[in-house]
């Protein structure tokens, strides 16, 4: 099936905003989505964006019966490991359903690995669900590694009431 | 003990890599560590910087036997979460052993925090090592989440050779 990637403007919030919604489902945790489009649109493309996206488009007449072209995003950010250096982390990575199995998710996954190299990044970061099994094998047999597993990496987060409370000096 | 927190300046760059090596041995993965004063001094200090950097300094008369006063630093950069928004991720955390137990590392965090929320940020992001288990405690008291523990998120890397491969179209 032919699609193409490219870099994802203000008018494809919309859209990603219905692919968080839908890769939220499939991860079980749709409850927690607070971003909408109009945070897309300010977080991403205004001055000094917190993140930059990709999408994956169909042609019209592969256009799901919904009438969806764009079936797929990336999003990812600039980061720094200070053993590594300059690193890209890849924040979400989805494709429709009925588009999966077709080399999507590869290219755009590639399409962010391109991009950090290009920045001269060394690393690509992101984070998985490891119920997630095909998505893990997937990342594996791409050559990733689970640095949780392999060196005892657990990801931790403060948010809400605690992270007010934790700013207070 | 007297200490400040204040932003890192380019002139910081030499005693945070000398921290950075330090913290490394710690966690007992020094050989892994590739960047050096002069990619701090450029990654973090031109143009669109891949992190900000916060250091906590002591006064004169409490400076170290080898003569530093630079004795504790956070790098953070900016992140975004597609469920939670804008995000703040915190690099490293590190005081040095003899200035530990004094709130160092508890003021270098809570400033990393009231940037974040300054910043718009609904999130602080981190990552422990498992076996670490004074730090875990420590993030645990301040209210953070083990994410890994709590819903099974594992960190994933690509670098090296399978970046490159990966990067193929």
């Amino acid at each position: 099936m032919d699609f193409s990637i490219r870099a994802a403007n203000v008018e494809d919030c919309k859209d990603i905003a219905r692919m968080i919604r839908e890769l939220a489902e499939y991860e079980k945790i749709a409850d927690q989505v607070k971003v909408t489009q109009k945070d897309l649109e300010q977080d991403g493309f205004s001055k000094n964006p917190f993140f930059h996206g990709i999408v994956a488009e169909v042609p019209e007449q592969h256009r799901t019966k919904e009438g969806h072209t764009k079936i797929g995003y990336a999003l990812y950010f600039y980061s720094y490991s200070s053993w590594a250096g300059r690193s890209v982390y890849m924040e979400d990575l989805y494709v429709m359903p009925e588009f999966r199995g077709k080399g999507i998710g590869k290219a755009l996954m590639s399409k962010v690995a391109q991009l950090g190299l290009a920045a001269g990044c060394n690393q690509l970061n992101f984070t998985v669900l490891d119920w997630n099994k095909s998505s893990v094998d997937f990342y594996l047999s791409q050559g990733c590694v689970d640095v949780t597993d392999k060196i005892g990496y657990h990801c931790m987060r403060c948010e809400g009431e605690a992270l007010e409370h934790l700013a207070q000096p």
